[in-house]
């Protein structure tokens, strides 16, 4: 979780147990909530009015949120999530990423290619379709591959139908029952507004996950349409998008217990797990990713340090290992720290002990030993499924050779029959993947990835050795792999996007005669880690039949209200503008532009702009000062909402639904709450409307912006 | 300053200006202290009491403080303070380092050669012997001569009219009047107690001047002496020594905002500084120390990568300049964030101009400007003086090259002419350094040491020129210059001790024929370094002669009482247990062994000894877990007394006299306050006397000390 964006998916487990005032709602079952203790908290509008009015202005942004917040189309989201668009557009001449950008006039504004906005339009049950030809003999296998081809048929006929249309299939409760999402996707999205990083991005990798924060983490963009007003790609010509429901924006003051809400798209929770999945997780696969992860970032820097140019080619990818460690390190210590092992074992105890006393239970008797024995199953070949997973993916040579091999197979079969990732609608983006590789490409990373990844793969137990690399290297020392993978490296194609883009469109036939052992290795990994992967959907496959029931039984057992776990779908999360304490520490839940100030070191990542010091130094608050903070101007501030990667973005909302604020960041103490959730320690954190409205308004000078706003007082 | 240990003394520079509640305050100017407030802040006793009675009970024991706990000679101070002690003693087979150390009767006490502690007889004003054969004649030079002479005069002396006593000379106010203080120093101290490095480590380099804190940074040794009472050599018939005075040990409650006072022997601030002088220590001196050190750490880590034999023999100068850095960057941050600069720019202006209208401060006018100009003229050579001081300094062979030949020369002069650190009297250290640094040689090491600092000395511009350099390596190319030293340290006797002690031995004039070049190399060095600090020492002295006028006039300015800068004598500092905050986060002033188990992470530095966590899971906590702390047990506590290096071990008092607590370190942020004291953020940080007996009582059980001790409720 990088500041809440969906950055690294890693295995999908499953399932915990819940404590107190946590939840991410799914928007179906929002009339579960409990209106009169929303009300006491200081929700001051009806329920209906969230679905039906601020809800709407939500967008889905894809691995991150955004809101409406004019009726021309205005989108506010963060700074990192718009964070492509703005380097996207950056020159050596106009570098927006250090300046940042203003579009004062609609012409100005910049395309922000690879960019959408999904305006989610309803939803409907069809539990039925998805699982109304399932048979009680299909195996695990047969279930999974039905279910997925009734999904895949479902969508298509949908969008055949609504031609602007884009639908998603949801499990919820990991199956209990699955939902289709209808969303308008708009195509057309452009940049208006970014503040220079060193606003935008203040505290940088140092200060993320961390509090006390400064981070004016927020950028603005815009939603085009067609002429015809209808979703259209980029084109000249395309008007603003005007979308019924936007929101307002607050200027109103802001107290510690103040209600807070958020809507937006968390991307992914496992809270429903047993006692034996969090035991493998936090045993062996956080411990197995945190090695493999700084192992491989001490690599890249090894090849950075000699030289600046390679620097650059493997920064992007060492970023994200050093974020996902960090993120691993989080959940380690977080589940370390509230004992989840323990106390999962104890629930599960209790529930075996209770269903004992329940006849009508029984049926659930074997159903704890069931998911942990699949579980075990699962993790059998987790280390070998690990390694090679990120040996073709951080291989960009074995990653194309992959993907190029499995379209030679795929492109075979009829559309419907495909993996979805190479079914025609996904063909262009495979294409520009291998295209834009080029940038991160240096063979030395790749020969020193391979000879890292396959020593590993060869010291792994028999039981979970790799065929593929043993027929390839089997019977060569150490010294003689390196001398051969070094050979295949200087040798092969996929060092050159051409070749790649050529060789993508050679038929398997062709493809075969191709003389690039490198391609020939990649293709045959791929194939194995295809095996491994099916056999684990399989497993994930009999785990799913039995996931809805555990959650059903806790239900039963515990008689909490459950809400089914993240799975990118629109989620409605509230609580309060609150801190939170350690022993000899109380993290109070404000900051302000004085700590900006003094956080300041001349260095990134924290260097003010010198434009900001000098407004400080004057004391330009504007009425941007607020009295209960001591007549300074807020920053950010940490609320008790139940968020995750995905939610970057999101708007935060206070009693009336207007905009306070953009949550982008969880604290480090929250990153565990993906499987458990800690209420006296996990927080969310958010970047102040006011705040925004102070840098638009007195240092940026963005009249036109202030103007098409709802500012509300 | 490693948790208020002095570890490296730097360019001694000069004197600030004082704001309101700091102070360390000298033992003869405590009458001026005013009684009214401290009684009103909760001093019980009289400031006769803390005199004669408290303040006698507090051991000077090099580099760090201690008290007496006991009629028989026990003494408490940090587990970081008798490091050495335990160090010494353990084995593979007895890791007290590990393991803990406790003798429950005398006889198993053991030695802890190295250790002295002195007890404060008195002092006396010796201005006029020091400066009373000054003439308004000499030269800056003449005048530093005449006064070390007769302070070397004075001290030996005294020292031959009574044997066990030794003497200090201190200029208080930078030499506004000097007094010689008289000292029973006791000879035979032995380790009694240490609790594992588990505890007296917790948090090691990471949690080092870090808040919230949990170390437990306490250990007992006793004094003994010959079995006539007087201060003896180790010796297995000595007996315990009696002190007249010791502290009682209190159990009693402490709250926020309780008075609380510290006694012990500061080191040394620079308080008084002119702009001038603090822009130079903030643009030039820290970052070109920073710069230097992490460079070297970069290179003794790179050493150590390949080799765990040679990773051990790099650890400790890595460690103490790891140290260093955190020490520079906190002074940098904090000057930084105080805007020290323009604060002491104004007030020099201020103070220039309150001169222009004082007819009878005139012969002050031009005061500020010397001081700066001389500053200046020191910092000329700044870089050349430091990187050749650390030259001779971290490469051993060089190291010991400089002392032997230096050492010819001295030899040759009558004891009270010689070079202080050459008199006889000190000559026994220096065989045993000589001796004691081949834990640590690695020729590797000071060959990359030599063409790193080399390199760098011959980068300076002409006029801060080697000439020593020149002479050897100025025709070279840098490859040229690797090839010779490479030769000189292969060739060289200096990586062997007994060679060493051999050379030491040497007269001069055989000295000179030996053939070792590194030897020779390393004499001429240490004499251009000699020079070059014998011109500092004369711009010192001129400083010198200008500062207590400075002092002064800051005085007369600004009419607020001043204290001396601290100078390794004995000190009062008064505050209470408070703690502080930053935008978004209050650090309270308790932890509790809560927090230390809430830190828990299985591996050093923060895994707490398994039985303490059995201990505290057992909820075996006695009755030392504390009702106004939620039932908890006391661990470490913050106080905004006034503290620097050497402080550490200190006896923290409330207002009774009675020993709460041992300083062990200051939070990050007061770092900087040895040249500026920022009321809202410089706080200590002390062990609770509470956690030291709960760690007795309960973890070690080590009865007999609680019964020797004296513990008040």
């Amino acid at each position: 979780m990088k500041r809440l964006i969906i950055l690294l998916a890693g295995l999908v487990l499953l399932t915990a147990y819940l404590p107190a005032d946590e939840g991410m709602f799914a928007m179906n079952e929002l009339d579960r909530l409990d209106a009169a203790k929303l009300k006491s908290m200081g929700l001051e509008i009806t329920m209906g009015d969230v679905t039906d009015r601020v809800a709407r202005a939500v967008l889905d942004l894809g691995g991150g949120s955004g809101s409406f917040v004019s009726p021309d189309g205005l989108i506010v989201t963060n700074h990192h999530v718009a964070y492509r668009a703005i380097q996207y557009n950056s020159t050596g001449e106009n570098n927006y990423i250090v300046e940042g950008f203003y579009a004062p006039t609609r012409d100005k504004e910049l395309p922000a290619p690879g960019y959408t906005a999904g305006v989610l339009l309803g939803w409907e049950d069809v539990t039925q379709q998805v699982i109304g030809s399932l048979t009680a003999v299909m195996t695990d296998e047969e279930r999974f591959q039905t279910m997925e081809n009734a999904q895949k048929r479902l969508q298509k006929e949908v969008e055949a139908k609504e031609p602007n249309v884009y639908t998603e299939i949801a499990a919820m409760y990991q199956g209990k029952y699955y939902l289709l999402f209808r969303y308008l996707r708009l195509r057309d999205i452009r940049l208006v507004y970014a503040p220079p990083d060193a606003v935008g991005e203040f505290g940088g990798d140092i200060d993320n996950f961390e509090w006390p924060r400064h981070t004016g983490d927020f950028s603005f963009m815009r939603a085009y349409v067609g002429p015809d007003g209808r979703p259209a790609d980029y084109a000249p010509e395309n008007v603003p998008y005007h979308p019924e429901h936007y929101l307002n924006v607050s200027r109103r003051s802001l107290a510690e217990n103040d209600f807070t809400m958020v809507i937006g798209y968390p991307g992914s929770t496992d809270r429903y797990l047993t006692s034996g999945q969090i035991r493998v997780l936090l045993e062996r696969e956080l411990p197995l990713k945190i090695r493999l992860f700084r192992d491989i970032v001490a690599l890249l820097e090894d090849i950075g340090r000699a030289d600046p140019e390679k620097a650059v080619r493997v920064a992007s990818l060492a970023k994200g290992l050093n974020n996902a460690i960090k993120k691993y390190e989080g959940d380690f210590q977080g589940l370390t720290r509230d004992d989840v092992i323990t106390r999962f074992s104890r629930r599960d105890v209790t529930v075996q002990e209770w269903i004992s006393g329940q006849p009508a239970r029984q049926h659930d008797a074997g159903l704890i030993a069931d998911l942990n024995r699949i579980n075990d199953q699962l993790a059998a070949k987790l280390e070998l499924r690990t390694i090679l997973g990120y040996l073709l993916r951080f291989v960009n040579t074995l990653d194309a050779g992959r993907t190029i091999s499995r379209w030679a197979q795929e492109k075979t079969k009829p559309d419907l029959e495909r993996d979805p990732a190479y079914m025609d609608r996904n063909i262009p983006e495979l294409k520009n993947d291998l295209q834009t590789m080029q940038r991160n490409l240096l063979s030395e990373k790749d020969l020193k990835l391979m000879v890292f990844s396959l020593q590993k793969l060869r010291a792994l137990p028999a039981a979970q050795r790799s065929a593929v690399v043993q027929k390839w290297f089997g019977d060569m020392t150490h010294e003689e792999m390196v001398v051969r993978l070094d050979a295949m490296i200087s040798g092969t194609g996929l060092l050159d996007a051409d070749t790649r883009l050529k060789y993508f469109d050679l038929p398997a036939g062709e493809l075969a005669e191709v003389d690039d052992p490198l391609l020939a290795f990649a293709g045959e990994l791929g194939v194995e880690l295809k095996q491994l992967r099916d056999e684990a959907d399989t497993l994930n496959a009999a785990l799913q039949r039995l996931q809805p029931r555990f959650i059903d039984l806790l239900h039963a057992y515990s008689r909490n209200e459950l809400y089914p776990d993240a799975n990118s779908t629109m989620r409605l999360t509230y609580g309060k503008v609150t801190g939170y304490a350690k022993d000899g520490v109380t993290f109070t839940p404000f900051t302000t532009l004085d700590g900006a100030i003094a956080k300041e070191r001349g260095t990134r990542p924290f260097a003010n702009p010198p434009r900001l010091i000098q407004l400080y130094r004057a004391g330009e608050f504007g009425d941007y000062a607020e009295p209960n903070l001591g007549h300074r101007v807020p920053l950010n501030f940490l609320s008790d909402v139940d968020t995750t990667g995905g939610n970057s973005g999101s708007p935060t909302l206070n009693g009336k639904g207007e905009l306070i604020g953009l949550l982008f960041d969880g604290n480090f103490e929250s990153i565990s709450s993906d499987y458990f959730y800690n209420p006296a320690l996990t927080r969310s954190i958010v970047v102040d409307a006011r705040y925004m409205l102070y840098i638009l308004d007195k240092f940026s000078h963005a009249t036109a912006l202030l103007e098409e706003m709802t500012i509300v007082r």
